[in-house]
């Protein structure tokens, strides 16, 4: 018997309808790339959504297409996610930092009919434009006097396109399971993978992430999303803002220490997301120039383990660090790290322990650690083994991948990590699987080896890796770079191990090094190391 | 084309799911009818949880059977909602406030195949089971000590039915559109109706109240549930609080200021949630006995309107009050009151006067006000009209009832009420359309009506209702009770009105009563009032 409940569709565009109904004067600000701040209301973007829809259906593109973007977090990207997911078609954000290459492997795998792109990305997109065979027509996010000269062609001005569309358009029903976004994952091997969007999934994932216990956002707030909309969604900001009836704050190019301080005093933000990196500048940036945050309070930090640093320095600004993972895989968000009622009776030092975790599940989503036989292993914190995870918003494969090797007949999603689970609930990755080094049938943590070395005060960065031993089948093998103008031996480093690790897991063996080799986004290549190490 | 994303039900089984794998230890705390507190974990609740779905088994319960509960709120209660839904049953609350010809006929419609049922309500089951042919058996929600004599036939004692069985249980796939629990609405006027809940309905509604902006319930929080959960499921505080991890607080049938009070201090409440009669008796109990309510830091107010002297009250104690609006049809959190940045930086009076609107719709429902040519009314404060809302945990009709008065072909739910909706999206309710007084072709309020001769010092009680009128339609009428003690002339009532309201909308007469009709849940019959006055 089924209930009697309106049947409604968990639609990406009944996202910004709610908005314009209910919030109609906020503002979405943005720091274009031409260079002034940019204003207008979810009204005004609503009405724009609707002209950008009839601009694209006379363009072509109809259900089921595959529209790229090449571009900073701006309102006219906001208005490609809503246009784009509203006619039925799939909005491809591209991300520009990775290498041409890549670049150029994924708007052909995706097949993108058109390409969005903004006018810093316009001369990387020439170099490709004459192998991209499935564009039909590159569109410049700029008005007429900002045009350049390209070679792109056909190539069409955003702004003239736009001008002379009615306001309104016939939105068209859609299927919750829809696909509406594509995003590519850049793993370290291998080509990058598709992950195709839902609508249900992608509104699903922006409800869980406006509970109180995730980012929280409210009609009180003002979100700054530094994270890239080129990056899984920005994280769901440019969802979940105008669900929240929150205020949305888009840096554009602008992400340096000044320019995201001065945007986030001018602006009033209360809630901003985005990787430890650019933190690490904004914090740089008040240390040099004083001054506060305020009314900044509260950061979520993803994309990478959350430096202590990081966290002591924001908490000296009253400013409250929220750790958080996930993956393109997982919309992104799986987990995030808020205290619960149990956890702060602890001891501040456990505290202090659990808060630099990974963080608790989301409800919408379910993890699990498994042992060598499959088994799942007991959430007490000291267990470890490959993290899975499955829930309304991890994807069940790739686009154009007929088979995943993530995805077995379990219905998980094998994440490539190692991580435990403590009795709280709290998830911390270990280390990524293909790097944990197993020796005589245990496993050595890489990522805890390198975090050792980097508290070296000798050392800039380091890298542990598996070295192949007849005895224990792997050993440990630390590569360290010195910071400019140190000095230290790799027996200091060694010695530096003594008494911070249990004996057996002390690297055998350190290696000072010029440079390590990292991928277009930072990440270092052990895949490389290890050809080059490996048999040292 | 389809999202690669991965398909599962959004099920009611999932929120217990996730709370007993990663908040095994958080506490549920209940007050029993019996006495004593009881308490155990979600981890304890899942395994009794699939004890009871074994007993429903064995039983002959099946998929789409219907099984009623008439208890207070308490952790048996809890496993009912559970495991009923689990085995894709559905747990139809009944509430015994109402007369006991409404439960005779609420049970015999839903045609209840069982009935589990609380001490107290024991002896008004035993005056109607002759007439229940659809109920095979009666269970008592006790243990073996505590078992009644009863003439209830055949009888059963619920910690009898659950010893033997086994912790596990092999539960069913559930399609999320399923139905999983039934409430009866208790109208003023006609049969009960019947609101079936879904699965998906049930989730989405919880999600959304999970939100910052509405109950904000996290792992730090502790909430008490004082709404009954044979009312519209406690709001879903018995779904909202395991998906976040929140601790979970049940006072069972001792609803007076003082146990209230104590529950509160002792279990460290610090959100919850009732209607106002239950706020004015603890706010009594604590003025009397001094004290504070700490950690107690916000209440969600609904059922209806919220006095402004339980606001004051509850914010001289350090107490937010939160002003929710819903009904059973939609299930029923429709809108709720916290400020916006916009409506934080108006006048503090003006801040004050849309604090009492009943407040903001939760994405996820949609809002609107009609005119009389059937076309959308502005968002402007002061345009008023019926109120129609629309959303994923709105009915789109009744259990068991082919044609519903309250849904036309538009796809919205029409609620009765008259409203406005202002330019911050904040909904109040104006009166309730059938008792609106249309006077020369405007509406008057009989609400506005009443709440002024309720600010006379004399007046216990009040009714405004139309009168037929030759020239005008209608004109409004004033019926009141005066405080024992009290004395006052209709003349002078009439005469309180000047400058309270406009002139036209001043009541051309007044009438003393001794007392007015109620329903069983303690709404006033305006019906009956046209009835004896209408002519007067």
């Amino acid at each position: 018997m089924l209930g009697r409940m309106m049947s409604l569709p968990l639609s990406i565009p009944s996202i910004l309808d709610f908005a314009d109904r209910f919030y109609p004067k906020v503002q979405i600000v943005s720091r274009t790339v031409e260079g002034p701040i940019h204003r207008y209301t979810y009204a005004d973007a609503a009405r724009r959504v609707a002209r950008l829809a009839n601009v694209l259906t006379r363009l072509g593109v109809g259900r089921g297409d595959i529209v790229g973007t090449l571009a900073w977090n701006g309102y006219r990207h906001v208005e490609l996610y809503y246009a784009i997911a509203g006619i039925g078609a799939v909005c491809h954000t591209v991300n520009p930092r990775l290498f041409p290459e890549q670049i150029h492997f994924i708007i052909n795998h995706a097949r993108d009919r058109y390409v969005f792109v903004d006018l810093t990305f316009v001369p990387l997109l020439e170099k490709l434009a004459e192998r991209l065979p499935s564009v039909q027509g590159y569109i410049i996010l700029t008005d007429r006097d900002h045009m350049p000269q390209t070679s792109l062609s056909p190539v069409h001005c955003y702004e003239d396109l736009l001008e002379p569309e009615p306001e309104t358009f016939p939105w068209p029903d859609i299927d919750e399971r829809q696909a509406a976004s594509l995003c590519y994952t850049s793993g370290t091997t291998g080509d990058p993978r598709g992950v195709l969007y839902s609508h249900r999934s992608t509104v699903l994932h922006a409800m869980a992430i406006k509970a109180a216990d995730a980012f929280g956002l409210g009609a009180r707030d003002v979100g700054l999303a530094v994270v890239p909309m080129f990056h899984v969604n920005a994280w769901g900001m440019p969802y979940v803002a105008p669900m929240s009836g929150a205020t949305m704050v888009l840096p554009g190019p602008a992400l340096d220490g000044a320019s995201l301080a001065g945007l986030i005093t001018s602006e009033g933000v209360t809630v901003a997301a985005g990787v430890p990196t650019v933190w690490m500048s904004l914090l740089a940036h008040v240390r040099q120039q004083g001054g506060s945050l305020a009314p900044l309070n509260r950061v979520i930090v993803g994309g990478s383990a959350c430096p202590a640093a990081l966290m002591d320095q924001f908490a000296a600004l009253g400013v409250e660090t929220i750790h958080a993972w996930g993956m393109t895989e997982t919309s992104p968000l799986g987990t995030i790290n808020q205290p619960t009622r149990a956890t702060l009776r602890l001891p501040e030092a456990e505290q202090d322990a659990i808060h630099h975790k990974q963080g608790r599940p989301l409800y919408g989503v379910d993890l699990a650690i498994v042992g060598p036989d499959g088994a799942e292993l007991p959430f007490d914190g000291t267990s470890f083994g490959p993290l899975r995870i499955r829930g309304h918003w991890v994807c069940d494969g790739y686009y154009r991948m007929e088979t995943s090797p993530s995805h077995g007949d379990s219905g998980w999603f094998d994440t490539g990590d190692v991580a435990t689970i403590d009795p709280y609930g709290y998830m911390q990755i270990v280390d990524r699987v293909k790097d944990v080094i197993k020796s005589g049938g245990e496993w050595i943590s890489s990522i805890e080896l390198e975090n050792i070395a980097i508290a070296h005060p000798a050392v800039f960065e380091a890298a542990a890796i598996a070295r192949p031993d007849p005895k224990w089948g792997e050993r440990p093998l630390v590569i360290v770079v010195l910071r400019p103008g140190h000095k230290a031996t790799e027996e200091d480093i060694r010695e530096f191990y003594r008494g911070r690790v249990a004996k057996w897991c002390e690297p055998d063996k350190v290696i000072i090094a010029e440079e390590l080799p990292h991928t277009a986004t930072g990440k270092i290549l052990k895949q490389a190391l290890r050809r080059l190490y490996a048999g040292a």
